[in-house]
């Protein structure tokens, strides 16, 4: 078995430790005579693990009482959809900020709520989204009934570094490709969501972390499992929920906690991203695009200086024994995700090739 | 490691062989360098997978060229959404046969969208749900979208063994607790989909196989994964899919064509449900409600003479390592789910741990 350093954007790497234990146990879960994936939801055994999960994300991130955790399934795109049903029934009107590729997904499915006013509170679009506005550029309605964000951008690689201040409207944001990477006021929020296939488990798990006074009525028509409300009252379990991402989450944060928490995941993070653009800084072979104040700890986008070497880059790297550090369609050129998972040692590997590239090509 | 014997109603067994392979795999996929959890769903690698489970379930059911394979998200209780928002944009009537658990609540779902018309067509609830209706009790609706039944009734233990004609309008049926199980012919559906966690794949991944000219825009304001033109315009890639229980349902499905194919499957279900009815119509201490004819071969419910006993023989059965054969909260007494994978020595250990029941309380 030889393991790869894998920079996908997600689905990405998990620790080695969480995949053996996951392996030992696939067969009999502890000593229940049967795998996590053949439990029923509705066992005692399957409800521990569960209830487990749910407490290690309050304890890990630091959740207050007057919040819910939901595990849901269809990724943050569901969410999309999900935020205006459940929100939009007050005003009406909902406020996005555009910062890249899935903040503005998230803003054109708002727009299929008929009757709606959906606005674009602020947006660095025309430059490229090669930053994240300040303060002062944003414009936010009062009366809306949330404003949303993408925290962090995984495909142009920026990170919005302040909460905004929505002046009281519940903020929602979309955390899929940050949660779990450094710490945060979560009271701070309206609504937290995350797609599992970055920094938590493997892909077909959705957490929703939401403030317990925005659990109303959605609009009507909205169906059941779209409904935050309800899948509260159920505890995410009014039909059966994506069992075994659940239990990997589950293993991950138990990893987490043995690590020393979610300090030591930003700590960690930090390091990495700091030798990663530093050697950036340090040659004009690469460019980062990103302005240094918005840069992301979790993707890390740039390019050489022209496009053929950009296609040489991804395809040698594969040689040393990493993979994925394709750019995005939309933007070109390479972006190597580090979630938590990604080890000190693939980043270190990958500046190594950077640096011989560079001598070869340069 | 002791295996027990799971009659779990879902998530439930599987096959042991395909339990060891994913373990074997789950560090490192064929030499891929990561386990499938890991990888981008854009990869070569799991291109691959995503097709040859497609292939896979095309061949295995014969599923004709004109209709999509889908693998969505949700489970079948989102599908009671899907199918309306879908499909009520003709006349926006559509027609629901009650069979039971599953029928009602997708009946229910569908009562969610506002100005449309959802009927009836037949229903056995005055009854308690213990025969399926005959065609001539069926009323449909000319114009109707759609007719939606359950064909089988994984809480009542019953199971359509007739396909209804419905004077040309597309039948859509949830077939969850019965894919897999036996030959069907696809063309005389409009729309089959099933949640994966009974004779498929671990919860989180829903099949919907959907003739061509259904694939029509929906509902306005419908999500766009809730969108099935959209979902199969992108092959289920919309968004990221669930990776993992996709994969899963690859190794199933090869499982199924190594041991015979589908037919195999129906051969092998016929002789463990007869076993195990053959048992209870021979006594008179264990009564089983459905009418004989429509007897489930994947659910099979039954009593004893009270109800004290019933609990006496749920909680005695674990020690002769079954479990979950507790009978759903809205019909009490027992369940034995013998999906797929439920081997026909689990099925004889059951009967045997039956008789010796009877002997010694009846």
């Amino acid at each position: 078995m030889t393991r790869i350093y894998n920079f996908s954007a997600g689905p990405s790497m998990f620790p080695e430790s969480v995949l053996r234990e996951a392996a030992a146990e696939i067969m009999d879960y502890k000593g229940s005579g049967m795998s996590v994936m053949e439990m029923s939801h509705r066992s005692k055994t399957y409800d521990e693990i569960i209830k487990n999960t749910r407490s290690l994300f309050r304890r890990v991130m630091g959740i207050p009482d007057d919040y819910e955790v939901l595990f849901l399934q269809g990724g943050a795109t569901l969410q999309f959809a999900m935020v205006p049903a459940n929100l939009l029934t007050g005003s009406g009107k909902a406020d996005y900020v555009l910062t890249g590729h899935f903040s503005t997904n998230a803003y054109k499915e708002a727009l299929l709520f008929e009757g709606k006013e959906i606005n674009i509170a602020g947006s660095t679009k025309e430059e490229g989204f090669t930053r994240i506005p300040q303060q002062n550029e944003l414009t936010f309605t009062p009366d809306a009934d949330y404003v949303h964000i993408c925290e962090n951008n995984s495909v142009y690689g920026s990170k919005w570094k302040y909460v905004p201040d929505t002046g009281g409207v519940p903020l929602v944001a979309d955390m899929s490709s940050c949660i779990l990477s450094e710490s945060i006021d979560v009271s701070r929020y309206g609504i937290i969501y995350a797609s599992a296939q970055k920094n938590i488990a493997p892909a077909g798990l959705t957490i929703v972390i939401i403030r317990k006074d925005l659990l109303t009525d959605p609009l009507p028509g909205t169906p059941t499992t779209l409904n935050y409300k309800k899948m509260a009252e159920y505890n995410s379990m009014y039909n059966t929920p994506p069992c075994w991402p659940i239990y990997i989450a589950m293993l991950m944060l138990e990893h987490i906690e043995k690590e020393g928490g979610i300090e030591s995941m930003e700590k960690r993070n930090i390091e990495k991203a700091k030798l990663f653009y530093d050697y950036l800084d340090s040659t004009d072979f690469y460019k980062a695009p990103i302005a240094p104040e918005n840069r992301s700890l979790m993707n890390v986008v740039f390019r050489t200086v022209n496009e053929e070497l950009d296609a040489k880059f991804v395809n040698e790297s594969i040689a040393y024994g990493m993979t994925n550090l394709k750019g995005h369609r939309s933007v070109g050129g390479m972006r190597a995700s580090i979630y938590n998972s990604m080890p000190k040692a693939g980043v270190e590997h990958l500046v190594e090739f950077m640096k011989e590239f560079e001598r070869e090509n340069g």
